[in-house]
């Protein structure tokens, strides 16, 4: 094989067999094929696509290019839940107890935030005491013993996609659905996952911002792992506007916790419930996806949801007591109210603007080890659709440094658009893709 | 400027600015910017194509990375002409002299052959004694002297484009019209022309198998020329049967000589007039085709042609004697008959493939280091059209092995279909762009 072939190939829009995939991948990840006609590649695959029998082989492909966990020690089945990233989304916060209170079992294992979008992993550090560094046996112990643990990523995981996302990064060509879609589903399966449940966002704040483009990328991802023996479900879900209110590590830390015990925000409570019920269903520890949700319901009622999450806490380290008293939990020095300085109706809140700002602030990473503060953040009190007076709150800032940011409290503003018209409502959890 | 942002509006289909298409070419003729994102670029060119004036900035930042001639020290307009690469193309051979004859300087640097196309310098290497590797005092000299010079291109010129050029070769991003149009008029320019005729070959033995493409290229060519101050005429021609009879250095040296005194092969000879009228209107050394034809016609019939032709070899140390005495051109050992093994109509001649047996019988160079016999080659006698029956000739093999190249002459036949219908006639000089 000649890699020049398989460029041009992809080039004039023919479908590359399984063994060609392999050969680009394995050879892409030794060195022996250069980065220059990867990146050619990777733009022939902008322009002309891949079948999803072609995306799938590019995903096993990515799969053995590296480590992959072994799970089978965990009995049940293990569905791994993914988002495409959003801004201020806690919902692995609240689905690991939550679904772990429903019998699933959670052997999480998660990454740290980029760019306008927090990690999971940054959330939980937050908490004092807690360690996300676990060893393989104490993973599995605390497993079997509560039924969830939550780690930072670790092994060498799909080398070809580091190495190719990398190149990708700096070549215009990340924005290819069948690469994103074999990126993602790549790293899930080599993360041992037998069933998988995906949150494409779409919208401003997500990273595919047409409608079209992330059910496209939705459903190429369900045919992947159905192509590769992995019942996967995927809800497509708006991200123009933050998820729930809390935007910063410590501030969804909260957040979840509320959600947990009952009275967190509805689209976060609405969107978890929706993201545990498929869990459920595509493991098939439950029928249907009504079943699915009143049984989940039932667990933030009764109370076990929260004392999951407390029991979690716990087993990593962490003060479990910050359940019950929040301020235990890092406090920002300083907070500012961010108040509407006109009259009329929140037509637009820019989620990704939000997600920057909160960055900017120190909640997130513009670069891969810059340090973050777990107490910083923003907190979007007043949403799309409400009507506000001049002088109400809009949201809250929290800072740490003496002076006021004016330049990130003037960026949250301009991410507001006060309006005289009431907006339409936005559809929230637009389709269930299967 | 980040090249990533200019991969990315390229991919978007927007106009580079000049600025942006000299930052990109000088950074990667300085190795600041990497071969994967230049190969993604191109990829990027290849699909969403360039504006004449975009290829114009290229072509201008492509003779901007190097050297250029300055041939400015002889007086006249300088006309070049060039080929897009055909097989048995003698027309530089026979235009050198003739266009001289009629008073049109000129200064020509040509290059090496490789793949199925012939090198204009391999072939005046088949002359005993000829030398292309002139000091440029000499080169200069002869052209003041006899008005005519025909070396191997030295000095570097344009590295922009031989370092894209092997990028583009490994990337399968050759057969982008821009690219190719900014990688031979860059070559021209910075080789010092006035103006430019370009004879853009199309069908099967050419680079450029689609007319529509081809005619895009030359439309694209002669915009860039005017674009740049530079008159540029193209013809469109047939490529899609070997030009002329000979295929192979000595053979079409004694081809051209032939044509010089008027009894070369018809369609050799009325590409050569048409292109050399061409080069005289656009080097304003005529007013109009009619008339320069008319004057090239008599400048081949009165002999001054030919003389000419026999100046410049004696001036480059080459032995004149070989116009008179074609036997003093080396000669082949052997001589294979290929004769027709049925009867019938010659519906093709594919002559990508006789330039391909010509090189696996040793007149052209697979590789860019591999030695060349000047003896061997390919006369093909019986042509597109023509009627033959069981054991007429239909083209010698000349060949200096000791046993015969069974399987060069087996390809030979095969590029060969007779069959029992008269082919349609071809148009062979399609057209004049411009």
């Amino acid at each position: 094989m000649r890699m020049y072939d398989l460029i041009y190939k992809k080039r004039e829009g023919e479908e590359l067999t399984p063994e060609e995939i392999d050969w680009i991948i394995s050879g892409y990840t030794t060195g022996d094929i250069p980065d220059y006609q990867v990146s050619a590649w990777a733009m022939a695959i902008f322009f002309k696509g891949m079948k999803a029998r072609e995306t799938a082989s590019l995903t096993e492909a990515v799969v053995n290019s590296g480590d992959q966990i072994d799970l089978s020690r965990i009995s049940g089945v293990k569905v791994d839940k993914h988002s495409t990233g959003g801004v201020g989304d806690t919902t692995t916060l609240v689905l690991a107890p939550l679904v772990a209170a429903a019998g699933v079992p959670v052997p999480k294992m998660s990454g740290k935030g980029l760019g306008h979008t927090g990690g999971t992993i940054d959330k939980l550090e937050s908490i004092p005491g807690f360690n996300c560094e676990l060893e393989t046996e104490e993973f599995f112990n605390q497993i079997e013993e509560i039924g969830a643990a939550i780690v930072s990523q670790t092994g060498n995981l799909t080398p070809a996609d580091k190495k190719l996302y990398a190149l990708r990064d700096v070549t215009a060509t990340v924005d290819s659905i069948p690469l994103i879609a074999s990126s993602i589903m790549g790293k899930k399966l080599a993360g041992g996952a037998d069933a998988i449940v995906l949150d494409v966002k779409t919208g401003s704040g997500a990273f595919m911002q047409k409608q079209e483009d992330a059910r496209e990328l939705a459903r190429l991802m369900v045919d992947i792992g159905s192509e590769l023996g992995r019942k996967t479900m995927a809800l497509l879900t708006d991200m123009s506007q933050p998820l729930g209110e809390a935007v910063g590590n410590a501030l969804e830390v909260k957040e979840a916790i509320k959600t947990l015990k009952g009275n967190g925000p509805e689209d976060l409570t609405e969107l978890s419930i929706k993201l545990g019920a498929a869990m459920l269903v595509a493991g098939q520890y439950e029928s249907d996806l009504a079943k699915a949700e009143k049984r989940l319901r039932k667990l933030i009622t009764n109370g076990q949801a929260i004392s999951k999450f407390k029991d979690i806490v716990r087993a990593q380290g962490g003060n479990p007591e910050i359940v019950d008293n929040l301020d235990l939990l890092p406090q920002a020095k300083n907070i500012y109210e961010l108040k509407a300085d006109k009259s009329g109706y929140i037509e637009n809140v820019t989620a990704r603007e939000v997600g920057l700002v909160a960055m900017a602030l120190g909640a997130g990473r513009a670069k891969k080890d810059d340090p973050i503060d777990p107490a910083v953040g923003i907190e979007v009190t007043a949403h799309r659709g409400e009507k506000v007076e001049t002088g109400d709150l809009l949201a809250r800032v929290y800072y740490n440094s003496d002076n006021q940011p004016a330049e990130e409290i003037q960026r949250l503003r301009d991410a507001y658009t006060i309006g005289s018209k009431k907006p339409e409502e936005l559809e929230f959890i637009i389709d269930l893709i299967e």
